[in-house]
């Protein structure tokens, strides 16, 4: 891209790498920051680093937090005795927003993968079943309806079994307002073997 | 967003400010940097505030550049007399990418748009002017086909046909490879106009 400077070719060669931004939008983002007032620019650069420098594991659920505990592990009317596992913080996030879930979470930063590699060590599982020492009532398995959050589930579930702690699995299905002619057979499947009597 | 700490909401906020960057893609962004390795984050933030720090108009043509002078207007086996009128610094690009306009160019930094109040003086009009004053064969308008776009090449072409200079617009119509039946009707109307004969 010669017919950019130098500087602002690795601005945009720097955001295109990162995910979702192709290199159109790249240029974009380049430009809308070379066009932003400079304290505006030194403050977004601040708070990418003061996030990275400070963000670290919730010693408890190792959520992505930037206290040694996060506000949902520290809150008392929580209900500690009932774990919900997820695979990254973002999971976590989705069902916070539903402000129905009265637990607490566990996240195991990944789901375990053989062809990437990724194993039960790579995963915060350790942890997880070191948590199920203390008195937990139930727990609830809400990694990803992929392949690998299915085994991950499956794995754990196995794990938990012996303990005699009751472990469940969110259901999988139609999603809610989802058309059914535009749902993959897999899903169809799920949905039917899951039906509930009414 | 109280299910995220402090300051992971902070910059997601931060994220999302940015053009094209909704909440989802913010959350995915910010976890993605969080996820970094650290001297890749300070990469980031380095490569974003010298940037903004070093890059100014080119003194010639005012397009975006981290020298005195943009390497265009440098290059002694560009053609200096022809000057191609663009918006900004990406629509010089564009045109860079075909490889085939040997030209320079002039960078307005915006188009006049009543609408928004943005005025012939709040784009580099006056600096176009005064470069006209040297030795120069034709002004190429290559501002959008959008309202603003031709609004503005119209006041500049006024502005330029007196000075005895050419003047000229580039052609607007049926881009190729599109589908005539996806194409608006004012596009087409324009292309009938512009009709070459063969």
């Amino acid at each position: 891209m010669d017919y950019y400077s130098r500087q602002i070719s690795r601005l945009i060669d720097e955001l295109s790498a990162l995910p979702g931004i192709g290199n159109k939008s790249a240029q974009r983002l380049a430009f809308h920051i070379l066009n932003m007032p400079e304290d505006r620019v030194e403050q977004l650069a601040h708070t990418i680093l003061e996030a990275k420098q400070n963000v670290r594991y919730c010693k408890t659920c190792f959520t992505l937090t930037d206290d040694e505990e996060c506000p949902i592990c520290k809150n008392p009317e929580r209900d500690h005795k009932t774990i919900m596992v997820v695979e990254n913080t973002r999971d976590l996030a989705a069902y916070e927003k539903t402000g129905q879930y009265e637990g607490v979470y566990h996240v195991l930063h990944g789901a375990i993968s053989p062809m990437l590699g990724i194993g039960p060590n790579d995963i915060k599982l350790k942890e997880l079943m070191q948590r199920l020492q203390g008195d937990v009532n139930e727990v609830i398995i809400a990694t990803n309806s992929s392949l690998e959050g299915e085994t991950t589930a499956m794995y754990i579930s196995k794990l938990i079994k012996p303990t005699g702690i009751k472990v469940s699995r969110i259901a999988s299905g139609v999603p809610v307002g989802g058309d059914l002619e535009y749902i993959d057979e897999v899903t169809l499947l799920r949905a039917l073997e899951g039906r509930v009597e009414l």
